[in-house]
């Protein structure tokens, strides 16, 4: 997974993050005593859904324009449990700007701690209103390259 | 809340209940070591969603006919915890079908125990394709009445 | 339920409030395009939880003094539906504090906006480590009392 | 991913499977009208621990015996949507069992179809009660050995 604010691109620009932060509650963890797997693929959907948020294009805006951006492939990496009742921070950027799909990806930490709990990435294809897939929309392309000027051709 | 099996209702008739087996996994476990107390709505609507299919009218019909049977009110009482790789018995019955609402009621035991995990119930308005209060669709409360006799009037 | 900052209790005070705001995000809906009915007992807990904070006796805290307070009935009410996107607000107080239980009381709203969207209650029992009752600590009585001076005795 | 029945494995044998079928309910979907997307992983948990229930080695036994086998990775592509009220089987696989993790496989389908609606799989860490890595425990290895002879050395 590209680390974001390193220098992985030809435009030698790193990623723009968006961050949400998050309380771990009761109900996150299992009877081992940490933040179940699953939840982390919960949490991966609402840092992108503040991401797009922040560029000024929310999800819920691209559906009323008739597209929809399904997951056609998700991956976590668990470094380190979340427990119970941690302020946690989920930060997420965009790692390929495709022509008709989006990877986002994502990581996990304490709020105000530099060490990774989980990594993670999300494959969106771009599918128009029948569930055909289309290219990304113009307009959202526009808005996710001045939000995030490394994902610019 | 009315207990199944017993005459409570003027016709004399006990409810007919229907059953569905589930096992409590990991994801369903709190830090506490025993299933989370949200996940008890979730199995009651799995009871109900079985219940409505042994009565041949399974709730994907009734949608398909322009209705929806939101729920208005749910209650739980947890009488004993349920554990990780327990199997529970969920069994759901109509404690009263309304002319534009329907109230079931549940019971959760350990498969082959008699004893209640937990028991509750859920109110359901019956809402037209507008969002509208309407009847209970004639054809649906037949098909309930059929199930289960003590329902007729 | 009772209304908070209504006069319903005999020492004339009405409840004290804490309120914790979250968004409703894709996983909280179901295909009926709302927020599904077991959430909210998730984010009751979430309430809940902050109240506790708020209190400055955080349920951790009560944990680590060997207490438990499970829940042993939960209900809600759902007037309207919480959308995707929905910005809300969950309100938490608590309605009665006795020798042995807590019953707190909730209320979800959208941020700004003084419609209820739904209303509910969870009782908790207070355990020992033993998972036998007990009386609520006494340091947690007073952390509840000073936070609402209307809890008292 | 590797094909289960195919012979990807040096000893010719494909991986022997355990399947366990479960409904898609309501609040399985989300507003797309589709099961979303965090679910699968809950349901390879499911998978999962009938996969060890048919080893004839539950994981509460594992447990027992002081080793726990979290999450280290998990991934899951999504091939085709699943709906309400479908009737699923899922399906696990070892993948490879080593020293000290094990990687397990899965694909979902419509119980009667061949059309995998979704492909993936974790990679747990074994570790001991103190939660440092340690060797699968004999007594679990010999189990997974026996019941899929693929997995022998």
């Amino acid at each position: 997974m590209s680390e974001p604010h390193t220098d992985a691109r030809p435009g030698g620009l790193p990623p723009r993050l968006s961050a949400y932060d998050v309380r771990v509650f009761y109900g996150d963890t299992d009877q081992m005593g940490v933040a179940y797997y699953a939840n982390y693929l919960r949490w991966f959907e609402m840092a992108r859904n503040e991401y797009l948020r922040a560029v000024g294009f929310p999800y819920k805006r691209i559906e009323a324009g008739g597209v929809r951006l399904p997951v056609v492939e998700a991956g976590c990496k668990y470094h380190n449990p979340a427990y119970y009742d941690d302020w946690l921070r989920f930060e997420a950027w965009i790692a390929d700007l495709g022509r008709v799909r989006i990877r986002f990806e994502y990581r996990i930490r304490r709020v105000g701690e530099a060490e990774n709990l989980a990594t993670g990435f999300t494959i969106h294809a771009s599918l128009n209103a029948d569930g055909v897939p289309c290219r990304v929309p113009e307009s959202l392309r526009m808005a996710l390259q001045q939000f995030d000027p490394s994902l610019a051709p």
